[in-house]
This record gives structure tokens, C-alpha cells and sequence, in this order.
């Protein structure tokens, strides 16, 4: 407390005489950016800034370094670790009025955006040029958090995550130094990738405030599906076949038969209930028909029914809006839960398998577990809901996640997929790589951040 | 050579109690070892290893680090910056007898190599998978050292670079720590970025000793073109609308009327002389069919000529190792040059503007000045040929190069499309990024490499 009281004294004023009343340290301001999606118990900044251009994040920097205070990026606060939790109190540099979109280049595919668009924005930004921004993490979240966190989801399978997407960063570093890692051509074999360390460094390495990103031609024809299958392997064996005959699919999400069910009662919808993929497909008009029959064809070998179709832009919205519904929809599974959200990842070959052990875990668990994910990349999301006023039911739902981190580690997956790391899973991270990686990844943060001021306690501990 | 000798009687008896005549000090093996298929004189290391395995690798490089010893890894020497030339001597770790393809996962579509294998060793073992590995710059170059030059070459418009298609690396730190940077699974976002921040390190951060790669499958059709234009602006016009049109064209090379005559006389082929491109399509029957229509047309608009097809397989080969040939082919066109090879890399929206200036610099030059170029990525090489034992014809070529990076950095574009940095870039490479930039580079190579004795000299220098 005294600490607290001592920040409060002299660098709000400092920050205030900086940035006026777009400093606050009010308790309702605070608890917003001292809380995200995840089941971490809030810990709240001291003070919330909102800095308007590239200088004014530098001058916060340059006033928390000198009075060594923690720095907490914050986009809009969907992450699912923890990842802006200020476990340390400190400053929350609210980004999300950095705003503009600074450049689009029609011809070269790409545009430059400040670190508080988000994606919906941009692709409302750029809707009359054909072009599209397909990373789609579900959440509509800010560009520059979904750099930091590395962020991917549905379209990933096709057209990669933010570490394929980005093409160059404006950071601020931890001593006020502010670097763009990269120029706007297409490849570069420049000297070290800063460009990917900074992607997915959940701001522990330095501020993200632009992000240049690759955009993609709308296609002729887009087309959505869902089709329910007999069992879970069936889905993924026809996600398999589909990806090794080259079919370029442009989506396909699974969702379990209890996913299925939150989702129709949440949405009014009626899709059967029975595990599911939804997909989607890209292309010329031909194509995109010739792509359809070829899986409609592998999905009825692997005991896929029939294909609900949605053709029109809003029909196929409307699907995917379902999809991405779908956990507010298993929330209301058990009203007032809040959910323990997994999120591995494993070599497809390993998915049917990883799944199959996984659902007789938790068989037994305190309420039904949704499954959802992103098939084609092998990640999946089990939703442990719990209830946050009885702390042994988080405790049961991470030793679940624990045994499932640990079994797809020994199907050579990774413990995250797409939600980072956060303060969630670094032990999980440890396991995965090893105690000498993790000492690599603390010697370059110590690099970057010597005295431990960005973000601290997430990725990799200093001591 | 006081320092040789020394090195001699040390050094060398401890390399060979390890790998007994798998140790050479052999002026013709140090003399392979000391040069690449750059412009730079040679600069022999002290003896050359041929490690095994990757404990073999490791104790190497703990007798290196006790003797201070410089190391540099080697794949077969293809390389155009200098990279491997042993400029303070020390060991040349050659890893061409690492040449086991150590799995390949057909249903995930990735397969585990060690660092010596080459790419088109690969593509031959897997070919009965009905996958291949696409990266090709060119030269039969090993997998490691594409990993470590972060190469791309003719395919990436469509397939990606090393950064894209490396899923994992297993490396050999300065401190002989063995590490492996990811899982197998397809996404991670498991802290920093490891994978990629090896993948263009050139050596210089670590030995790469395995790499995990992504395959592709081979598709129902493949179909390749060459198209004459009127113009270089024509070729570049037709492709940005092919790229614009979302066509998922697989390879268009852009090469100009003096390479297609070198090409003409080195090859006994007869493509017309003039600006021209060389395209390839992927997909199914149909969908091949319709691209290829579909930038015929695009083409025709842009003053291009008739398309000359070629879709059996012999024939697609033939025409892309005319291709690949071309920088032979131009070396001929003054017998006994060398080459400095230019490697810029714009957006593509700069290319003809960029193309157009840079022809105009080296119209006076002493010799033809051939153009060739991934034209998708806005990449393009000139070849400035010069005479060896004219110490002055190179310094005029870089003269060129760097007015060259020079208009390239102003449009936005990278001194570095797919070459690296090696010795030849490192004065354009902080023109490009910028003090700060190389700084932070300069720290992290010190982070990994305190003595700088991993490939030192090359891409940033440690004082």
C-alpha cells in the first residue's frame, strides 16, 4: 500500500502533466484493465494512460523507467492468461485510442495500422478495395495485442497467424528507444528477425504501437458449411485427407456435440447436435464448388452427414458469428461460471487421439466440457467452467489442463496454440521446451528489459 | 601466423583424438571451405571438421570455446555474402555428412532433417509421399543452410520462405547447450520466437544441426509457361494484377532480354529475346486451367506475347533449371568474371519504378548487366560481372549496388531480398534498420555469443 501511495504522489503527476486527463486512477478504470477473459484473479493497475501518438507512449515509458515502475500494454482486454494482469501494480498503457489506420497499399497487399485498430476496424477500413485482414481470433481484438500475443484462429489453416501476417513493428523499447524491425517489402533476409521476436513477446520486450500487416484479395466466391459427423475421429480424419489432397481450405473449426447444444439454445439455432466441423472455402467460383464436392466427398468416408450450406455473405456470417458465439454460448452452460479455457496444440496425426483421452478425463469433471477449435492446425479448446467463488473448482480445472498439457506435450504438441503464455503457463512452457530455452528467452528479455519493467511476471520470470 | 601455427599444434590434435580423420588441414579442403559464390577474396580457416552427430557437433565447439577458437558452420558453399569465409580463421564445422532425413510425418505434412541434407535430396526421398518441400533458391543448397540464410528463391511467392516453412530448430549454442526451439505442432505461440530468430542468423547465433520442415502436397497439375513482354513494366504490371486477383500463382520469375540470350546460348534453347516471364500454376485440372487463362489474359493486357507451355514434368524442368541456370549462363556472357549479385527486394508496387532507375544507373557499364528476379516478392538480382583480377571493376559494381540499396531503401524495400548479410551488408543493413535497430541485434548476438566466436564478422560486429 505504501508503495502504491508513494506512485500515486509523484508519478501520476508526472503522467498528468503529460497527458492531462487522459491519465486516471480511478478504481472503476483500473479494475477494467486489471482484469481479461481469463480465470485470474484481478490485479489492478495503479494508474491507466491513454497515450495518443508514438511519443507520448516513449514519454511513459521514459517516466516509468525513471521512477522503475511496471509497464502493462493493454489492447482491449481479451487474452486469456492473464497476460495484462498488473500482478506487479504499475502503469496500464491503454493503446486503444491509437487508433488510425495509417496507410493502405492496395497494390502491394499490406497496410499500416496503429496498435489500437482491431481487426473488424481494419476490414471495415478496407472494405472497398477487395482486400481483406483474415486473422481472426474471434474476439475483436486490437492488431497490436494480437502481435503481441501471437494471435491466429479460424482462417489461420489458410492463411497463417500474426507471425506470418506481420510484416515489420514499431516498438517502443524499454529504454525509450523506438525501432521499426523491418521495411515494407514483401521478404527480407536483413539480419535477425526482430520482427518475430517481438511477435507473440506479450509486451515483455518492449510496446508495439504499429503493426504492418498483409492483406488478402476477397475471392470470387466464398462459401461456408456445417456438417455434423458420427464421432470426433471422423472430423479429423476428413481434416487430414482434406489438407494432404492440397485442398486449399480456407477454414475448418470443430465444435463437440455439447458445443453444438449451448450454441443452438444461446443462438436459437438448430443445428444438429452431434460433433461438427464448420468450413469454409475460397476461391474462384469454379473452384470453390470443385473444393466443396471433394470434401463433401471425404466427409461422407469419414461419417459425415449431410452439408448445411451458406452461400450469401450473411448467411455465412451469421455461421461464423455462431461459431465465434460459441463461448458466451457455453458459458450459460452453468450461468455465473467463468471458464478455464485449454488450448493445445498437437501434430494433426496426434488430434483424434489427443481428443479421445482428453473427453474420458474429463468425463467425470463437476459440469459438461465443450470442446471447439481450429482442426486444421491441430489446436483445440476444452472450456472448464468453473465457478469463481469456489477456488478448489479452478484448482480441479488446471490440474485437468495440467494432465492435458503434459499429454500433448508427449504427442509432440505445444502447450498453447494461440493464447499465449501469459502467467498461465509458464510452468507448461518450461516442460515443453526445456530449462535451457527458457534461460535463452530470460537472457534476451534481460537483454531487452534489464530492469524488468515491461510487463513483468509473464512469459519468463526475472529474478 | 604465429596464430596459425599455435592453432595447429592445439587445436587440431583435439579435434582429431574426436574425429580422427574426419579433421582436415589440407590446403585444397581449407581452400573449399574458404570461399563461396560471392565476389570476396578468400579467407581459409585453419582446419575443417566433419562432424557426425550432433554430440560430435557439441564437443567441437567445446574445444572451439576453450581455445577461443572462431567456428563456422558450412552446408556445400553456395552462399553470395561472404557468409562462410573464415576472415579471423578458426574451424569450418562442414555438416554435408549430417545428411540423414531423420522422419517424415506424411499426415502432419512436416519432416525432421539434419542440417547437411539438401533440398532436393529431401524432395527425392519424399517423393513417393506425394509431397515436396518447396523452398528453392536455385543451388542444391543444404536445408540448415537455408534455414541459417533465411533463403527463399523461386517458389515463395506462393510457398514462403524459411521463415515460413521451419517449424523447429535443434541448435548448438556458443556454451555447447543443446537446444530445440519448438514442438512439431503447426502453431505455437509458446514465448519468443526462437525458431524464427535462428532461422537468418547466419551462423552467427547458434549451429543449426536439425531442422523440422513443412511439406506440401504435390498437386493434381502443375503447368508451367514462359511469356515474353514488350517491357519490364509490362511483366510487372501483369503480375500485380495477378497477385491483386488473389490467382495463387506458384512461381513468375522475371528475367530480361540480356539473360534470356545468355540463357539462349548456354542452354541451346530459343525463347524470344526480350523481357520475359516465367510463370507456374498449382492446383486441380480445372483450377490450373482457369489460372493459367485467367493471367493470359492479364498478360495480353500488359503487352505480353504467347504463351509457350510446358506441363509434362521433364519439360517444367527443363524449363525451370533453364531458370536456374541463368546465373551460369550469365557468367558466360564474360568468360572468367565473377559477379557481384545485387538481391533488393521492394514492394511490388515500386518494382518497375525501381527496375526502370537501376537500369538506367548501369547502362555505362563495362559489361552486360542481366536481370533475373522473383518478381511476385518484388526481389530482383542484377549481375554486375567483373574480372577478377581487377580489383577497381569491383569496386565500381559496389558502387552500383549501393546507389542500388540505396533507391530501394527509398522505396521502401530491404538491401536484402533472400541473400543475407554475411560481409557484404552490413554497412547497407543500418542504413536499412537504423543504429538503434543494429544495436538491439548487437545485444542479442552478444547475449548468445559473448566471445564472438560463432561465424564473427558476419552480420553484426561485435567490437
Amino acid at each position: 500500500m505504501n508503495k502504491a501511495r508513494e506512485f500515486d504522489q509523484s508519478v501520476v503527476a508526472e503522467l498528468k502533466a503529460l497527458l492531462g486527463d487522459r491519465v486516471s486512477t480511478s478504481a472503476a478504470v483500473r479494475e477494467h484493465h486489471g482484469k481479461d477473459e481469463s480465470y485470474f484473479p484481478y490485479a489492478l493497475p495503479d494508474a491507466v494512460v491513454f497515450p495518443h501518438n508514438t511519443e507520448e507512449v516513449r514519454d511513459v515509458v521514459d517516466i516509468c523507467r525513471r521512477h522503475r515502475v511496471p509497464m502493462i500494454p493493454y489492447g482491449v482486454g481479451t487474452s486469456l492468461e492473464g497476460h495484462i494482469l498488473a500482478i506487479n501494480g504499475g502503469v496500464s498503457l491503454d493503446l486503444s485510442q491509437m487508433n488510425k489506420v495509417l496507410a493502405v497499399h492496395e497494390e502491394d497487399l499490406d497496410a499500416v495500422v496503429q496498435a489500437g485498430v482491431t481487426r473488424k476496424q481494419l476490414n471495415e477500413y478496407i472494405k472497398h478495395t477487395g482486400l481483406f485482414f483474415p486473422v481472426d481470433p474471434g474476439a475483436d481484438a486490437t492488431i497490436g495485442g494480437m502481435a503481441a500475443t501471437r494471435a491466429s484462429g479460424t482462417n489461420a489453416v489458410r492463411y497463417g497467424t500474426m507471425r506470418e501476417n506481420v510484416l515489420s513493428l514499431k516498438v517502443v523499447l524499454a529504454d525509450g528507444r523506438i525501432i521499426q524491425t523491418a521495411r515494407r517489402a514483401k521478404k527480407s533476409a536483413a539480419g535477425y528477425d526482430l520482427t518475430r521476436l517481438f511477435v507473440g513477446s506479450e509486451g515483455t520486450l518492449g510496446i508495439i504501437i504499429e503493426v504492418t500487416v498483409r492483406l488478402y484479395p476477397v475471392q470470387e466466391a466464398m462459401s461456408a458449411a456445417v456438417c455434423a459427423f458420427d464421432s470426433v475421429d471422423g472430423c479429423t480424419r476428413t481434416v487430414i485427407a482434406t489438407i494432404q489432397s492440397g485442398i486449399p481450405i480456407a477454414r475448418c473449426d470443430i465444435v463437440c456435440d455439447k458445443t453444438i447444444d449451448a450454441i443452438n439454445k444461446y443462438k436459437k439455432t438448430n443445428y444438429r447436435v452431434a460433433p461438427t466441423v464448420f468450413f469454409e472455402f475460397h476461391g474462384s467460383q469454379s473452384s470453390v464448388v470443385e473444393q466443396a464436392e471433394a470434401v463433401q466427398a471425404l466427409a461422407k468416408e469419414h461419417g459425415g452427414m449431410d452439408f448445411q450450406w451458406a452461400t450469401r455473405p450473411e448467411e455465412r456470417n451469421q455461421l461464423w458469428q455462431a461459431r465465434h458465439d460459441a463461448y458466451f454460448a457455453c458459458l450459460q452452460i452453468r450461468p455465473g461460471s467463468r471458464a478455464v479455457s485449454t488450448d493445445v496444440c498437437v501434430p494433426i496425426s496426434r488430434l483424434a487421439e489427443c481428443v479421445h483421452e482428453t473427453m474420458e478425463d474429463v468425463k467425470d469433471y463437476i459440469a459438461p466440457v465443450p470442446l471447439l477449435g481450429h482442426i486444421g492446425d491441430g489446436n483445440f479448446h476444452l472450456m472448464l467452467l468453473v465457478d469463481p467463488a469456489k477456488p478448489q473448482e479452478t484448482e480441479i480445472a488446471k490440474q485437468f489442463n495440467k494432465r492435458l498439457v503434459e499429454r500433448a506435450l508427449r504427442m509432440e504438441g505445444t502447450c498453447t496454440g494461440e493464447h499465449g503464455i501469459g502467467m498461465g503457463k509458464m510452468g507448461s512452457m518450461r516442460l515443453e521446451l526445456g530449462d535451457d530455452v527458457i534461460d535463452v528467452m530470460r537472457d534476451i528479455k534481460r537483454t531487452l528489459d534489464p530492469d524488468n519493467l515491461l510487463n513483468p511476471g509473464k512469459v519468463v520470470a526475472l529474478q
